[in-house]
């Protein structure tokens, strides 16, 4: 039932979008926009859309799905501008990677029976760098695409079709789907996501700092190293909206892990350091 | 000229130093020795070594080079039972991941031209989990083997012909091989290898606790988190003789990190935050 859908945003998520529906059996069109147009070129260049819109709105009307593929506070942006020219015919959703901000808004501009639908996902799957070039149909294969819906939101039958429809799409493109509120949602990806990222780019800003200097060095660090540091090529640019839409959580968990890295320093030499050893294998245990 | 190589400890290393040398090109005896026969059993139907030794001592003394590849503290107790039975048609080496205890004794015990010579060394490869059935003659391609030789030793000729004929051996096992003294490997190894380690195990650990119970969730951070807690499966039974031997090093570059962190931490919301992103993006740059 879904037809024509709009991708704002064909940097690796947009573009990635646009393949994994087309290797989902999409059949319908896919019309693309991007601020920087050469990205949106090089999403139709590699099949991910079929054309490039005249303006954001426009396209976003055209359409029956808008997917937001921005970062969060760009998200933001297009929702209070969407919201006044979007009916009940329209499903919008996005991909933001806190969900918090992006939800409440979605309960007070979207999800009246009068108003297009709005269903905040995120999938969890991405790439150390970002742009179009690297696009890849297979990116959400086998990882889950969390939504925070709301059962609470009344709206139209038709977007809310739409809305069940693209919960369809997702599963085609290889995705398993999880439903969490948006403050549940936030907390559990501020451990398992933003605390990792942010530990990488602490290790990796600190070795930069101290071997640097000695780049052939980076080599004797071998295959731990270079998995431990690979997020540390993150771009501040996408990860700077996290920090400042899940600060508290993010905090938090930064804090708990410089506890649990001083735990270990102080028992280098005790029998404790054997228990966080064995609670690390246990996380690790298959 | 080695014609009959010893490997004490057939775990992860000592098996897979067996098959790199027969991919290698090596032709001639290999004899294995474990404290648990099994271990020796799984090398020996692998392929890495030709027979099993009667016992650790003997089976060194029919050798011309003995490779001890067992943990730090074993090492060290082989270093003082090989000492006054080896003569200087031997040549002993190592694998231990700190080298300036075993420096230190190889320069005691070893390295003058009665005695049996040692040429203390470290390859820079690994897996997050030990034992013979891992093993992997392709371990070594394309990693970095260090050495912490010292040019004042006083070697037989002989000795230090074999010595010689080792290094050409790590190179044909495809490592690119470097040399550097015992206080800067163990810094530098700090920084670059057992930095990363602790910080998986204590991340790993934090996690353990936090989202633990919710194993389904462990999905939800994708390879990101995947990456960043591989580590978390190495034993602890490797990792504190480790500690061990190179406490101080290790607790500085651990400070360091917690400060790393709480830098972050005080600056989610600041303009610092890029500088930090900048700096890891620089320690990533090809």
């Amino acid at each position: 039932m879904i037809e024509r859908i709009a991708i704002l945003g064909t940097g690796l998520l947009g573009t990635s979008v646009g393949l994994a529906l087309r290797s989902g059996g999409f059949g319908g069109s896919i019309v693309g926009w991007n601020r920087s147009r050469g990205q949106a070129e090089t999403a139709l260049a590699m099949g991910a859309i079929d054309s490039i819109g005249e303006d954001a709105i426009a396209t976003a009307k055209a359409s029956q799905v808008v997917l937001l593929a921005v970062p969060i506070f760009a998200t933001l942006d297009y929702m209070e501008q969407l919201a006044p020219v979007l009916g009940p015919e329209h499903l919008v959703t996005d991909v933001g990677s806190t969900k918090r901000e992006i939800t409440d808004f979605a309960g007070r501009l979207f999800n009246t029976p009068e108003r297009a639908a709005f269903l905040p996902g995120h999938p969890m799957a991405g790439k150390e760098r970002g742009g179009a070039d690297l696009g890849d149909g297979n990116l959400f294969r086998g990882a889950v695409w969390l939504f925070t819906d709301n059962p609470q939101w009344q709206r139209s039958q038709q977007s809310e079709a739409l809305a069940r429809d693209w919960r369809e799409w997702v599963i085609r493109m290889g995705s398993r789907t999880i439903d969490l509120g948006p403050q549940r949602h936030d907390e559990l990806v501020a451990w398992v996501s933003h605390l990792p990222q942010f530990t990488a780019t602490a290790l990796s800003a600190l070795l930069e700092s101290e071997v640097g200097d000695a780049p052939e060095l980076k080599d004797v660090g071998g295959r731990a190293l270079r998995e431990m540091t690979r997020l540390g090529a993150s771009p501040f640019s996408m990860w700077r909206d996290i920090a400042h839409t899940n600060t508290d959580a993010v905090a938090a968990a930064l804090q708990a892990l410089e506890q649990s890295l001083a735990h270990i320093r102080e028992n280098l030499r005790t029998p404790e350091l054997r228990d966080e050893f064995e609670k690390a294998n246990r996380f690790r245990r298959e």
